[in-house]
């Protein structure tokens, strides 16, 4: 049996008009040549580390045991935010400490070190000078604990919101827009009963519905994403835009 | 000799900035470790199926036979329409039965199986927890028809429209308009005779040239396309910004 | 040991939303199946010649060496410019004869041929038809001077704008916007004085900091950037934006 080839994915602000995700390829590939690279995302809002967590959060555990995230949403580069690496669920990652790990830290037991900046990386580029370095190390089989200090403290989480209850019914908000235009919340499937029906900023959206096609063409519809959680859609349209909502809306579940 | 590892295309209207294209590539990975993935594009207009076939009928052809096309436009997710697998000219393929595949089902002699929604697919994202499965055991050597049942009816196919002679023209229409502006139609090489003079909307554009470098900067001009087909364009730069014509818009050919 | 799988880059200006990337992909996995493909960009604005050259210049020599850049950003596609394969620095490419190759034509010793257009080639599209069945070749370890002839006479190279001194300054200018609107000068780090201060379009920055964490959010700052030169940024926004300044900005360094 051929042994696969060892996966690093990619998830950046680095947008893809610029030489930036190629350095890194290159520096990826320069050191360790038989990594597989996988593209997630380069179009992370730039500096959204929440918007990164979130991402992240729903991608790491599609791949095998054994794949390394390399997550960089880095707006404080060069500052004294800590530059990590770690392992956790059989996963590894890199990435700066603000947050953007965040999925990955909450998940049970994690091995956490602290890289050191090399004397030559560039301030404002650690993805290529420091942590695709360090990436390409652990994924030919370098020991964490070779590539620097146990992290002393405890790492930067992220905060989620969580809904809270008003009389008979659950209030969540709106923790992501897609491209879409469909608006995610923090409401858990598991929270929804039966017979539930939805509001968002006051608008009635009728019951829980299964998919797009429960609906007319230009409806608006309140669904269990594939993420999990509740979401609110447009069929074939944009709910952002026809309600002019972004993160932080307001969503109501009526329990009935 | 190497055996060179299986290749899975993809082309979809998921974007770049959400969870759903690393989402897939994941479940691809996981379940099929030796496969290539190749992004095709993420950046159809969503639910486009139109534009998504047109992209597949130029790329399909361009790989070695053994690839599996995963296409993904499919604003009816979850709603009654097929999910499809299928095999055609030694091409295998993955989506749904919208048109969308419609290069490949017209491609003379296929085979095609309705695939089997499992019970935990999530009802808006099938790309993630049905094609992707059934790409990765196809890829791994599963046989199409323990996928699922035989399609029992014809597959949806999207018709294309034809151009008719008027007079001594031939009109056809804007098919596809691509990031630069070019105007794609539906007017084949081979039915533009020698000195044929191309008229667009009204406006006159002279002979069929050979490339832009033809005609000076900024002027327009029609020329036959790398798909086979005539286009108009601007030389440096966008005929639809132009001549405000997309798809659908009028192109006539004198024939001389 | 295995011997690790040919890289091909692949740099050009057609966007991500259309067929042409995965056509030139599938050319090329069709005729080199062991070929590994790194996605650069597609997204240079099209026909700059001069960002895709600005771009190859940052990425090209981070990859291993034996690795092949396909790079197209090619408006004067079918017409009398020529097409160039060649070898710089243990680094093979290909590309038009426009100057976007100059990173790697101004790297010492290098080898270069004139490849023949094929017959068959579409006009319009000798990324798929010419540059890619080239590359393939390349990659599987033709000959060089076996693709064309060497070429006659010296190839096309983009001149580059020299800073120069006014009293006690270096006058440079912005050479590339990226997507955070950072603003990129051609001022080398080793051109910069200890003490040396900032002027950019008549507006003092101050001395030269290191990283944006040096400044409050939303402060303007000129730094080292990645790329060896002068930078100016807005910490957690855009410098491009703020001062409405692009390519060919003045940038001015009193020297102290």
């Amino acid at each position: 049996m051929l042994t696969s080839m060892p996966l690093i994915t990619l998830l950046t602000d680095f947008g893809t008009r610029d030489s930036y995700v190629g350095e890194v390829k290159g520096t990826l590939l320069r050191l360790a040549p038989d990594a597989t690279l996988v593209d997630i995302s380069h179009d992370i809002t730039p500096g959204d580390a929440g918007a990164g967590a979130y991402i992240l959060s729903r991608i790491w555990h599609r791949f095998p045991a054994g794949t390394l995230h390399l997550v960089v949403v880095d707006p404080g580069v060069g500052s004294a935010r800590a530059a990590l690496a770690g392992q956790a669920a059989g996963h590894w990652f890199v990435g700066p400490d603000n947050g953007v790990l965040t999925p990955l830290l909450r998940h049970g037991e994690v091995v956490l070190v602290e890289l050191p900046t090399p004397p030559d990386a560039a301030p404002t580029f650690h993805a290529r000078d420091l942590f695709a370095p360090a990436a390409a190390s652990l994924i030919q089989g370098a020991e964490l604990t070779s590539l620097g200090p146990r992290l002393a403290r405890a790492p930067t989480l992220l905060s989620t919101a969580t809904p809270h209850y008003e009389a008979k019914s659950l209030v969540g908000e709106v923790i992501y827009v897609d491209h879409f235009g469909n608006l995610i919340s923090n409401i858990a499937e598991e929270k929804i009963r039966n017979h539930a029906t939805v509001e968002v900023e006051g608008m009635d959206l009728g019951p829980v519905r299964r998919t797009f096609g429960d609906v007319a063409t230009g409806a608006l519809l309140a669904y269990v994403g594939s993420g999990g959680t509740l979401e609110i859609a447009v069929r074939d349209g944009s709910a952002s835009r026809r309600l002019g909502i972004g993160t932080g809306g307001r969503v109501r579940v009526w329990l009935g």
